[in-house]
């Protein structure tokens, strides 16, 4: 019987890992230099032919010992490199060298958050991080926060374990939660379900046109009404249209969801929170920020502010694959009231069976939707502790001055036009007298000659090119050449 | 301003990786030898207190350099490691380092799936990958296959894609597709889905006993009526209970989906797949396949005959993070008919505006529920052509052998009795005339002195403790000391 290849873990894994390491480095840098732009060139097809050369049969009867390498360099020849300033179209950071590496301990250890058993230590540093994140969200009081409701039913093994117990303070003190989501898409997802869970199938969602795809996305996947949408004519959610809309709609309480963006993917706008917030206090609806990418700023003393508001939701979505600077995924969902988590509640008896639980092994299970799950919070900790929240605010400010520096040069340029200043780090710009159809060919035909990746987002019935700064090492001269570039390639 | 920390990808990447590459391995390193065995001991307020002790502050206002290696040192010393030949209570499997280090490659450059233009070879990868393993599952014919019915709409741009036009041949033929997911879990809520679109909200899942939770956890999400669960009194889905299910509950074609099991999670056994294939063309009832598990056979030339019926499935889930040895996620849902995907088909405009894509630029968007998605694909296309065919089967065949190398040590131990010879890689056994309170007990102190991580299973009204053996290093003395640990800890 011929010897198994080498595993992650176990005494010889590091050992193991060491070569196969270095060939990954090694064939990143000569796929980088073989691409030699932001993106590689040729446009679809030819980068598909070129993957399906590298690659050959995926699945072959005998193996090939040279395919790390040979996959790895075709990946990154292939790759729209985050890390390019000149690559700028989307919510799509580069990556920290530091959460890269941990991210590989995560992946050599691979515990599973479905059950302590698997996962004992990678359990309590993914509490650690939820609890924290949570705290940061829900820090100032919320406008309409009233005192929690005395329990209804005895709490979960896990509604004590956040509960704060003081004889002088009357009713217990419940600390905000967190769920480790898959992206802001998850996040949605699951707070549409608290929200169904809480209040019946009749729930309706009320978003701003300005929301993510994501959210009519959920209610269309868990079964709810068709969406309401008001109004966002500035990029904004309107708070007269929403106050008309609730008003229009009012039925009992719960029977709407209000979704907020704080952070839109089109402008990188935030709607009026401290306004939304009173509306639906006033409505008696529950509320949902989408701040995934928004959501970053809470690390910032000069944005903080900017979130004002954020505490009064129910729950907050946060991606810190956005700014947080991790790989993909770094999602997570905040919650006001663990109480709301009650609902996610599921028994197998192969991971959490009651005997167990009694005997004081923690149920993870009702933590997520999945069932086998990666430890998105160890790369996530790495980072929040070695930068401290400075470190990170720092990075934040950094891309926010960067976009800034950019929607000044497009001012000051005669050929373009600003959208408008910057609220995060998103500038939309289109070169002066072009049409729609040009603004798309020249975003295009950066794209296939890979020299650029930029957005694009319709405003104002116009459509703009999008440059969503999320790289702290751009520096003026690539803004100034990736306008160039814009300038270079219009059709005319 | 302070210099930025240093990014994973860019001209930098590579070399900035290197020393924190080196200060993970070390950390991995260190911490194993303090765990000094399967898991950590004492128990989880011990594992927990360690952690916490070890991390301190996870959000500090400043930051702390050596934070890297003290969370991964923490992460690996409160690990159950899944390469230690006495950690084998779940689908838990431990990860190759070949697929680990493809996998800081993904992270590095962090492409995600959402859009062309955030991973354009990344892309092509996927769907070498994807095309490959749905080929596999859906290789041979099918006991109900029929020709695929005539367009009744004009095909999806996707579905192009993957129809082959031979003009001598007919109707196109359409080639199966696979989607990747993060777990059995998504798979098995997205083959529900595709059958909630497919024939209305109304439609109604008809599960065995033996069926992962997840499949009536899926039904709940989606909104779909409560599951009809049909008795698995050997372990496995009994067919005349199925057949009278199925005639009692008969509605118009595709009101019902039967869920079948190639390999279930409490004992590994595989349903009677030809059989409720035939059921379920005979009553006109779509067939889904949870073979999150028992799929990896189809690797294996001595085992793959066990998944004769896989093939007329209309949707099979398949897992590559258990058999397949990848960290997690690598699942997969495997669809017979490709058609069936454009209910997935969905558009934003900043990702996939008609314009962009009448202009050729691929719509990924419809290929998952997620938005930014990280790319599974490149380890799991690493691992099948590095070790191709025959070395996977080779790894599949190996820990089936152990399990049964386990099962007869089990047998032939007048201490021991054995619930049945495994048919994957499960074994269940009990210490003779210990009562089910005992098995329990046994396995809780087994965890809290962290000597061994066993699993546990309910069948024949008694429960049993579970090995899942995954791990190709496993030798015979490993599991002659499991067996003498169960031995000496069993209650008197």
């Amino acid at each position: 019987m011929s010897t198994p290849p080498s595993l992650a873990s176990g005494p010889e894994g590091p050992h193991a890992l060491r070569p196969l390491l270095d060939t990954v480095l090694a064939a990143l840098d000569e796929g980088a230099r073989a691409r030699g732009g932001p993106l590689p060139s040729g446009g679809p097809d030819a980068v598909a032919a070129r993957v399906r050369d590298a690659v050959g049969d995926v699945l072959p009867d005998q193996g090939d010992p040279n395919a790390l390498h040979h996959l790895v360099r075709a990946l990154a020849e292939g790759a729209a490199d985050p890390a390019d300033p000149l690559c700028t179209a989307h919510l799509h950071c580069p990556p920290l060298a530091l959460a890269t590496a941990a991210d590989l301990a995560a992946s050599a250890l691979n515990p599973s958050l479905d059950s302590w058993d698997q996962a004992p230590g990678a359990a309590e540093l993914e509490a650690l991080v939820t609890e924290a994140l949570a705290r940061e969200v829900f820090a100032a009081p919320a406008p309409h926060e009233t005192p929690p409701a005395p329990h209804e039913t005895p709490p979960t093994p896990h509604e004590t374990a956040v509960t704060t117990r003081d004889p002088q303070a009357g009713p217990p003190r419940r600390h905000p939660s967190a769920l480790v989501t898959t992206g802001g898409t998850e996040s949605n997802q699951l707070a549409l379900l608290l929200a169904r869970e809480a209040h019946g199938a009749g729930v309706r969602l009320v978003h701003g046109a300005n929301a993510h795809h994501s959210l009519p996305r959920a209610a269309w996947l868990l079964g709810l009404p068709e969406p309401v949408v008001v109004p966002a004519p500035a990029g904004t959610l309107d708070p007269v249209a929403l106050d008309e809309a609730l008003t229009r709609l009012s039925g009992p309480p719960g029977s709407l969801l209000v979704a907020a963006t704080a952070g839109t993917t089109d402008a990188g706008l935030i709607d009026p929170l401290p306004d939304i917030a009173a509306l639906c206090a006033a409505h008696r609806t529950r509320l949902h920020i989408d701040a995934a990418y928004g959501g970053g700023l809470l690390l910032s003393d000069r944005y903080r502010d900017l979130l004002t508001g954020l505490a009064a939701a129910d729950t907050v979505a946060l991606d810190l694959h956005k700014f947080g600077w991790q790989p993909v995924a770094a999602g997570l969902l905040a919650v006001r009231d663990p109480r709301d988590l009650a609902v996610l509640h599921h028994r197998a008896d192969y991971l959490n069976a009651d005997d167990d639980a009694e005997a004081g092994l923690p149920d993870l299970l009702g933590r997520s939707l999945r069932t086998s799950r990666r430890p998105d919070a160890l790369k996530i900790a790495v980072t929040l502790k070695t930068l401290g929240r400075s470190g990170l605010g720092r990075l934040v400010d950094q891309v926010c001055d960067t976009a800034r520096a950019f929607a000044a040069l497009v001012h000051d340029h005669p050929g373009f036009d600003l959208y408008d200043p910057p609220a995060l780090s998103t500038v939309l710009f289109r070169p002066a007298h072009a049409t729609d159809d040009d603004i798309a060919a020249v975003r295009r035909r950066l794209l296939t000659d890979g020299r650029a990746v930029l957005g694009r987002a319709r405003m104002d019935g116009r459509l703009w090119l999008k440059a969503t700064l999320l790289n702290p090492r751009t520096r003026p001269d690539d803004l100034a050449a990736l306008l160039k570039l814009v300038e270079g390639n219009t059709p005319r």
